[in-house]
């Protein structure tokens, strides 16, 4: 290999734990409960070729450079959207942006400097933990319970910041059905956290790809649609979502919702990250959008995942029984588990990948003082009978894995 | 406005000099010579319709999330593509991009952190000197000439930087048709540039979106395919290319080939700026190479910019004679030009945008002892009528300029 000098976060970077079980993909009879990928079973193809059908037939310009922050008629289309879910904006304050990670990265380019202090959720999507590192901040974690972010615990480390004059640029979270958690913060608890951004000048980005996807109970307001019930929040919150869970992640389609001079800069960073998302796919975005099958495409897609995780949960409980704590999420597509005996999850990955069934272990969610025990399950993919199978695969590789770790106990 | 704490970079950012003219794009009966934008009456839209319609017939693949560095689809169809080009390289070297724009920001994140030296021709394309800032580097440009980047300087430049150990870690070139001075560097110069990127553990980065576009002349092998040539030059060189110019912008497909190590880290980076690209459109843009139009395609459209670059620089010469230097290329997309007298380029746009003319000042693509004379011209939009109609309008422009900087000297 040649001497190259590369920039220090990638001398030597770690991939996604989660792409990094790809390869275990094409085994035949795999079952993963990996990835969070969106059913393909579920996509509205009619709908999808219609939209780019028309997107073809009525946007001449779909093949020509768009405008960096996004064509106009998807911009409005998001505006429509945003509305439906309780928050008004209007298109000066959107950035669409090539899926929600983009627009994480973007906020990213343009508030954090090497050993600026940046907030996560413990635990929080991997992919974005890289993407802070890869900035070279101080990342820090706020753990979570059983009802999303510890606000509590939050306001004590931003007093003591304030303290040592090292308050944190931004907190990430994901308020709804939280990837990997699973748990949903409540409106109460909302509404603190937009009171300590406010109190401590603390950037809330707020990524919320799986809020769609509520399958039981109320939807709780975003942090966006609450903010103006929170004196001096607004200025606060950048709201990112995404049509990659709701509609179809081929489309690389999400957006950034911000203030205006945080949403002219992400424009300005877009400009040299990629010029602009495709006015093609922009089209089809905004076509399918405005064609009236979302309502209908949304209450089929949650009745499936619903019926799904209640398989998942319903089989874990079956096969592993006490072995494994979890508590079952009302939307998203994923359920955190830990388990509770002497088994880590990399142990149980071992076996179970030997059995045919997939799952990501929890260390790659956590930033610091990392839990082996704990692992997280999608349900999104696998049909009701891979569930099936699949959880009962995973309580014979626990088995397997206990007799490894305590060959005694074996029946002679 | 709250106060931010931005990223320093980011604090007053400076948007491209391009697309803040793009407003005045609107205003009826503007002629643009401005944007390096495809002509949309060029684009195969017949070719392309077909090619979505076999994308979305063919692969299911298309809606759902795809592997970071590229669909293998289109891997392979740019592996033959690059055959074509006389480069011979593999699936695991290439990734795939939004553009070529994306990929020259991941090779800059893997390689370059604050205060390394990286170097630029001098001109170079706007956008991508903002892009190098955004990584704090401490940027130095390399002169062109009409033959391209002047070796011999660069040469000078790495023996005295040797000498004061602080090496640059990579240099940026547009080696054919550059974007603005529309300059293609002979055979020789790349051979001695390969040498020097061997000696000195140089990068070069080679964009070549305009190659394609040679209207006339012999095509001269890029320095990826020459590579080969020059002891240990292969580690050394990373091409960057795209179908923005040749098929349609509006795909956002471009790609990287580069050696497995840059690769690799690359790829890494890509997880948590976009995850990847759409899988959608690069179905379609694979369909579209393999599709057997590309070669009937681009013919057709070289033989259109060929005519559009004559009627542009006839009517430079015709309208505005001594006034304006330039050297008329063999393809792509600009001229490169510099007033002789004592009106500046942006002197000249204010009255030129009056008159319904615009164009993009030098300044903007030049890193340091910026010469305010010098001006890019793009051929690729207006149509021939609108060239002959522009640069008469540019020529009453300059009068315009040069009777307000000398009133006295207007007819009584």
């Amino acid at each position: 290999m040649a001497s190259y000098r590369f920039a220090s976060v990638y001398v030597d970077p770690k991939g996604s734990p989660i792409r990094a079980l790809y390869k275990h993909l094409g085994e035949p009879g795999m079952i993963s409960f990996a990835g969070g990928y969106p059913d393909p079973q579920l996509f509205d193809e009619e709908g999808l070729r219609q939209a780019s059908e028309r997107a073809f037939a009525n946007s001449k310009g779909c093949l020509e450079y768009g405008a960096t922050e996004g064509t106009p008629g998807l911009k409005n289309e998001i505006v429509r959207l945003m509305h439906t879910r309780g928050v008004s904006t209007r298109p000066e304050n959107i950035i669409v942006t090539t899926g929600s990670q983009q627009a994480f990265d973007l906020v990213l380019r343009v508030m954090v400097e090497k050993g600026d202090r940046v907030l996560v959720e413990q635990p929080t999507y991997s992919t974005n933990i890289q993407a802070v590192h890869a900035y070279q901040a101080n990342v820090q974690s706020v753990p979570v319970t059983a009802d999303g972010l510890d606000v509590e615990a939050l306001e004590r480390m931003l007093a003591s910041a304030r303290v040592s004059g090292q308050l944190p640029k931004l907190l990430y979270t994901i308020p709804n059905f939280s990837n990997p958690s699973g748990a949903t913060m409540p409106r109460e608890r909302r509404i603190r956290l937009l009171q300590l951004a406010a109190q401590y000048q603390l950037l809330l980005v707020e990524d919320d790809p799986y809020g769609g996807l509520r399958f039981k109970g109320e939807a709780v307001p975003s942090l966006m649609a609450l903010a103006g019930e929170v004196p001096g929040a607004q200025d606060w919150v950048v709201h990112l979502s995404s049509l990659s869970k709701i509609v179809a992640p081929g489309l690389r389609v999400g957006w950034a919702v911000a203030p205006v001079e945080i949403l002219r800069r992400c424009s300005v960073a877009k400009q040299s990250a990629d010029v602009g998302s495709s006015p093609w796919t922009q089209s089809i975005a905004a076509e399918y959008l405005s064609g009236g099958r979302m309502t209908t495409h949304l209450e089929h897609i949650c009745a499936a995942y619903g019926a799904k995780c209640r398989a998942l949960a319903d089989g874990l409980r079956r096969e592993l029984g006490e072995a494994l704590a979890f508590h079952e999420p009302s939307g998203g597509m994923f359920i955190w588990a830990r388990l509770t005996g002497t088994v880590t999850a990399s142990e149980l990955l071992e076996r179970a990948i030997a059995r045919g069934v997939m799952f990501v272990p929890g260390e790659g969610f956590q930033v610091d003082s990392s839990d082996p025990f704990t692992l997280r399950l999608s349900f999104a993919t696998p049909t009701l009978d891979e569930v099936a199978l699949g959880t009962r695969r995973l309580g014979e590789a626990l088995a397997d894995a206990l007799a490894r770790k305590s060959p005694q106990a074996l029946p002679a």
